[in-house]
This record gives structure tokens, C-alpha cells and sequence, in this order.
């Protein structure tokens, strides 16, 4: 590539050195994006020196770039007056971006010195969720007259001397502002001049309402190529447009939440946040996992008498919890992956039960025989291997079950299976796998 | 949205009902992307009896947006001389995607009936790996000679009469078919005819050399919204382009790839497939979690004495190896993220390893505090309480420092630390925390 990331092991240098001028001359030949990446590198120390080395002119697109948590601790750092002249410059999808993050002041003087219009357009933007087609669009639309032809769209055009990113379709719309067709830019340029706009038009046009999902947006976009996609309201008047680019970020930011939520963990954690903050953010998933945690341990705690008289017992039990916790969570997250990319539905939940236990059952068996054999091996006693065995079936068909049913369940009370879903499974696969080990060998053994 | 999935509740049952016109009238007007999606749903019986009703025009396509699991399976199970004329049509990018997927035999029938040229060019983007950017490419660029002007581009557009998909740009070469810029579409419109392309190049242009990660390119494309890029070889030569839907499939499949490898899964998994291939695919993650379980099972095995004397221990040693690995896999989680998105590198390894050593000491005080407190309560003991609290200040920290060092050190032994991360971690933390809990009350308490 021709460009890439200035070098954060060059940056800590330098402003260890004081090089204020080497730092200012990486940054200004530096795309925005890259500028934020070595700013996300630095501890939060650090970044203030390196941010008053960033070109005035790039300040506000370094901003957007900013992961949130980043940003957050930025804007805490930084002089008012700076941040909002540059983040007043910014265009509206953009500004509409940062509003939620930014601190309340701040919030207050950027509103009040962007101009009327923009404010106006921010107001619209903002009026829907942020994880909504109508959160994700711009209001840059390049709309003209459904009647006309291409050569007059084409003139029309010149006249603006200049249109906004991405700018793959030119939207046609009648006397009401409603969208009649939509003209790929191509066509526009490849097609008979004297043709009809409207005869060049997309033969199956996707739109979305302004209160889509935006995981549904994004799924669009995927599955059907697009590079922008008109917003419409009900009356199919044209509101605006979203691009790819914002696309993009919407996938990455799913895909980092999924990763991050899995171990209870906030998407936009600045891995150099101070140790307190960090700490604290943490202690929540941790709480809920000594709940869990003791919970298996007073099953445990039932059969003190059991282990006593066989501590082989307490050797092997976390074998068959452990087991059952894993097996659970490939079904787990087959099944939340399925339910997220919509292979998996009402109408073929049952199919998937069925499947899953019946692979619960087989791997039930499989490691049954080994661990059968490796307990009778062990602890010289038969009798011993078989109840583990027994034990093992149990919790892998249990943990089978479980992981289908638990995303299942969350789904249906609104909570995130990628964040409870780990947790959930593995204290019914703990609880389970304990208990049967304990509770077989107590009514078998002694 | 105009366009939705077809039903999957509706074609199984109108498979069900043998109502062969409905199912073709569901399929004659849903996109490509729908229909491999209905497909997905199916049990694989079903698949077969739905795919002859999908229309010929688009069976290419459908197989293109099938996911690789179910495009095997679909590929087994269909009449090879259809598959061949489904496939022959495509794209050279989209059969190249497919090819590594193909029988063998089928293979051989389709590089057959294809032209020689495709072959050729077939050859070409197969001659690089396929997760490189000449992996990723196209060869349908759009490029005109570099001394031309705005109105001569226009005119040889007009004459082509078609552009290929996503042609934002078109690219200016010199005799040597060198790339000396890249003229945005839009400006190729809105600025005056007259002036030569050049002037109107990108200032910035951002190319790509064919042996590229493909995650270097969707992170480029991401980072500085592109909706196209050129690949070029070390001379500088244009060998093809890069688009966006491409790049936008190969983010997703990274977080599928993660999501899924977390639970020692592979991404293409078909939820349908019969129990007992599933069944197989599961198998080493299970083998080798038993491996590490029996690690752990050892360890408590060395102390079976001191657990006979004090059955508590058997109670409270899985809390202390669950908090460690929870807080542990927390920090796993923050360091394969940053090191995949380029946050953490060499240069600030040693600032994350102190930051969460610290975090994981500051933890660990106060999960010590809690866990002192309610064995003290539970087993009237206060020793059995401070044993069991110093484990847990052990094992927090240990978890912090393994989930900093182990991703690091993965990504040395090139092994995909977001496949084998978890695993390493929670073995680490099992054994630290059984070793810890019962090492301690042998040494304190008896």
C-alpha cells in the first residue's frame, strides 16, 4: 500500500525525546484513520502531547476515527475551544456519530456554533435510535426530477461541480419529493444521452425505512452488493441515503461487540484506560461468576459425606463439568451464529434440538468409553469408571440441550446471547455435571 | 425493504405439500442472496428437492452466496452436468471462490467447458493464495490510457455501453499498462470535459501489491472508505481491482472465523449437516479439552490426603480455578482484539502486561476479600478463609499475566491465537487455582 499506519514505536520515541517536529511531520502526510490508530496505541498520558501534533485541518475526522472509549478519555483531556471548532467542520452523519459520547458541555457549545441548517439536520438525524437506518443515514442525497433525461441529469451535474462520497446512484424523484427509480452513475454515463432517466433505472430498487435495523441493513448491503441505499419514509418520500463505508463499520462493530460480550466486556474498552476504571468495568462479570461459581460449589457442598469416603471423586468431577461446558458451548454458539445470520428460525428450532441432542448423545458415548477406561485405570475400581461414564452421557446431552435452549430463551426475554449465554451454559453444565458424578456415585457406590 | 427472504415456515411446507408452483414462484422473484439463504435453513434432504425449482439464470449465483459447508453438501447431492452449466457462467472471481470448494471431479468438467481465456485468467487469480489480495481480486477493470482528456474518457465510456459492477473509478495507465492515478467517477462528471484526466486523479491513491493480506486490505478499506482499489504488481502494472462486496465478505467471515474458533469450530459449519459428521468435527476440541482437564485432575490428585482431611477444599478449589479463568479470559479477550486491530504491538506489550498484572492484583484483593468472607461464614473456619482468599489473589493475577502472554505467544508459534487462546488460558488457570487452593491448606492448614 502507499500509505501506512505512522509507526507507534517512532511516536513514543519521539515524544519521549521531545521531537515535536518529527511527531508533527509523521501526522501530517498521515490519513485521519491512521492518526487515530496511533493515538488508540498510546496510554492516555500520552495522547494529549501527541494530539496538539495533528493537522488542524484532519482534527475532527482524527475524532470519528477515535474508538469510543478513546474518544471519551480524549475529550476529557483536551481545551473545550479546540474540540469544538473541530469537531464543528464535521458533516452531519459524522457529528451525529459523536454526539452520544460527548460530555455534556461540550455537547451544549457544539450545538450552539453550527449553523442553523445543520443544527436543524442534526435534530432529524438524532431523532432515531442510533442502531436504526434512520440513525445510519446522511442527508447528502443527489435527487433530480424523475421527467428529465440523461443528458440533462448529466448537465445538471456539471453545474454542482463537486458530489459527495460515494455518490454510486443518482436518486429520481417526483413533484413530492417521493423516489421514482434510482440511476446507477454508470449508466448515466454509458447510456444514450437522449434516453429517459427513469428508463435506466434499477429494475429491483432496495430502500429501507427509517427505523430498520441496522444489523438488517447491514445484512442488505451483504447480500445484495450495495454501495449506498436510499432512506425513504412511509409515504416512499426520499429522507436520505446510507453508504457502505458506514456499513462497514456497523459489520466491525457487531462482530467486535459479539467477540467483547462473550467475555462480559464493553466494545469500546481502551485497553491503556487507568487500572481503577478497567477494574471496575470488570467487576460486574465477575460478580455474576462467583454467584455461579458458588452455586455449583453447594452442590458440591451436599455431598461432603460422599467425598470423604471417595475423594477419587473430587479428582474426577471437574473432568465431567469441564466436558459438558465445552460440548455446550460449540452447540451454544452454533446456535446464537444461526440465529444472528437467520439459518436458524421458528420454523426449524425443533430440527436443531433434535440434531444437537442426538450429537450430545453420540459424544456422550464416545467419551464415556475413554473416561470409563481412564477412571477404571486410575483408581483401580470398575464400578468407579462407570459412574463417571454415566455422569459423562448426562451432562453432554444436557449441555446439548441446554446450548440450544438458553439463546433460545434469552432471545424470547430480550437479553444479548452473546453476553449471558457463556455464563448460563456453563453454570447449568457445572451444576449438572457435578451433581450427577456426586449424586450416582452416592446412590451406587456407598 | 422492497425485497425480503422467501419464507422458510412457507417452502418447507410447500415442500411438504408437493406444491411445486409455489415454491418456483417464491424463487422466480427473490434475489440470489434470498434463496441461498432459504437454502441454508433446509434440512440437507430438503435442499435438493427446493434447488430444482431455484431459476437456471441465477442457480450460478445461489451457489456463490451458499456458505462452503452447505455448498459441499449441495454439490454432492446435485447432477454434475447442471452444476457445471450453473457454474461455467460466473464471474472469474466468483469461480474462483468456488473452485477450492469443488469435487475434484466436477473441477475438472468445469475448467473443461470454460473458454480459454477464462482459463487463463482463471489461472492467474488462482496462481496467488486466497486470503492474499490477488486472491481478492477482479480482472474487469475499466482503464484508459493517462493523456487523455475528461470528454475523451466520457466518449470511450459511451462506447462500452456497460461498466462492470462498482466502477467508481476508472484507471489512468501509461504504454506500459503502469498506473499513474485514479480518476473518481464523479469528478470524471462534475469537472469541465476539457481538462486532462490526470489533473483530476486522486491525490492519495491507495494500491495494493497481490501478495497483501486480506486482512490488511479490509482493514484499508474500512479505514479510508474505498469502494474499489487497484492491485498492482512490483513494477507498478495493473493486474486487477478490488471491491467492496468482497472485502465486506471477508470482515464477516474474519468474525465468523473468531466467534467460531473460540469454540474450536470451524466458520463453514453447517447447522444441518447429518450427527455423525457433526459429531466428527467436534471431536479433537473435545480430545483435547479432555487433555487439559485430566491436567487439572492430576493436580488435584496429588493432594487426595489433604482433601480427605478437609472435604472443603473439594467444595471451594473449582470457585478459585472459575474466577481465575473468567478474569483471565477477560484480558485474553482485550489482547487477541488488540493485537488484531493493530492496537497492541510491540512497542506497548510491556504497558498491557504491567497494566493488567495490576488489574488482576487489585482484582484479585477483592474477590479475595468476598471469597475470605463467605468461606469463613460457610465452613466456620477463618484459616480454611485466608487459604482460600491468598488462591484467589494467585490465580488472578496468574490469569491476567497468561492472558497477556499466551495470545503473544501464539502469534509467535503462527498458531491462531482466537483458536487456541481460551483453551491454554483455562488450563493454566485450572491447574494454578487446584494447585494454589490445595498446595496452600497442605502447607497452612495440616
Amino acid at each position: 500500500m502507499h500509505q501506512t499506519t505512522p509507526q507507534i514505536t517512532n511516536i513514543v520515541e519521539l515524544l519521549n525525546v521531545n521531537d515535536s517536529a518529527a511527531v508533527a511531520a509523521l501526522f501530517a502526510s498521515a490519513h485521519p484513520a491512521d492518526i487515530a490508530d496511533a493515538l488508540e496505541q498510546l496510554t492516555p498520558a500520552n495522547r494529549p502531547l501527541a494530539w496538539v501534533h495533528v493537522p488542524i485541518a484532519v482534527k475532527g475526522e482524527v475524532l470519528t476515527e477515535l474508538s469510543e472509549g478513546v474518544f471519551k478519555n480524549l475529550a476529557h483531556e483536551l481545551d473545550n475551544r479546540e474540540l469544538v471548532n473541530a469537531i464543528k467542520a464535521l458533516d452531519i452523519d459524522e457529528l451525529a456519530d459523536l454526539i452520544p459520547d460527548l460530555p455534556e458541555a461540550l455537547l451544549a457549545d457544539v450545538l450552539f456554533e453550527v449553523d442553523t441548517k445543520t443544527r436543524a439536520n442534526l435534530g432529524e438525524v438524532l431523532s432515531y435510535p442510533e442502531d436504526s437506518a434512520g440513525g445510519l443515514m446522511n442527508l447528502d442525497t443527489t435527487a433530480v426530477r424523475d421527467n428529465i433525461s440523461l443528458d440533462v441529469v448529466l448537465h445538471y451535474l456539471r453545474l454542482k461541480s463537486e458530489l459527495p462520497e460515494h455518490t454510486d446512484t443518482i436518486y429520481l424523484v417526483d413533484r413530492q419529493n417521493r423516489l421514482s427509480g434510482i440511476l446507477p452513475v454508470d449508466r448515466l454515463i454509458t447510456k444514450p444521452g437522449q434516453d429517459s432517466a427513469l428508463a435506466h433505472a434499477i429494475e429491483t430498487p432496495v430502500t429501507f425505512q427509517c427505523l430498520d435495523d441496522e444489523e438488517d441493513v447491514a445484512k442488505a448491503f451483504a447480500d445484495y452488493n450495495l454501495i449506498s441505499a436510499p432512506v425513504v419514509d412511509q409515504n416512499n418520500a426520499l429522507l436520505g441515503r446510507i453508504t457502505i463505508d458506514d456499513v462497514v463499520d456497523v459489520i466491525r462493530d457487531q462482530a467486535e461487540h459479539d467477540i467483547m460480550a462473550a467475555a462480559g466486556l464493553k466494545e469500546d474498552e481502551d485497553i491503556f484506560a487507568p487500572v481503577a476504571k478497567t477494574s471496575r468495568n470488570r467487576t460486574v462479570w465477575l460478580a455474576v461468576n462467583l454467584v455461579t461459581a458458588l452455586l455449583g460449589s453447594w452442590v458440591i457442598g451436599l455431598f461432603e459425606g460422599s467425598i470423604q469416603q471417595i475423594v477419587a471423586l473430587a479428582v474426577l468431577m471437574p473432568i465431567v463439568a469441564s466436558m459438558g461446558g465445552n460440548a455446550g458451548t460449540q452447540t451454544l454458539t452454533v446456535v446464537i451464529r444461526g440465529m444472528s445470520v437467520g439459518t436458524i428460525s421458528r420454523g426449524n428450532m425443533l430440527t436443531v434440538l433434535k440434531k444437537e441432542t442426538m450429537v450430545g448423545v453420540l459424544n456422550g458415548l464416545i467419551w464415556a468409553i475413554v473416561i470409563a477406561f481412564v477412571s477404571t485405570l486410575w483408581f483401580e475400581d470398575i464400578f468407579l469408571g462407570l459412574v463417571i461414564a454415566a455422569a459423562m452421557i448426562a451432562n453432554l446431552v444436557m449441555g446439548a440441550i441446554a446450548g440450544v435452549c438458553i439463546p433460545i430463551f434469552l432471545d424470547k426475554m430480550k437479553i444479548d446471547p452473546a453476553l449471558a449465554g457463556g455464563v448460563a451454559l456453563t453454570t447449568v453444565t457445572d451444576v449438572v455435571g457435578y451433581f450427577s458424578v456426586l449424586g450416582l456415585a452416592t446412590v451406587l457406590l456407598l
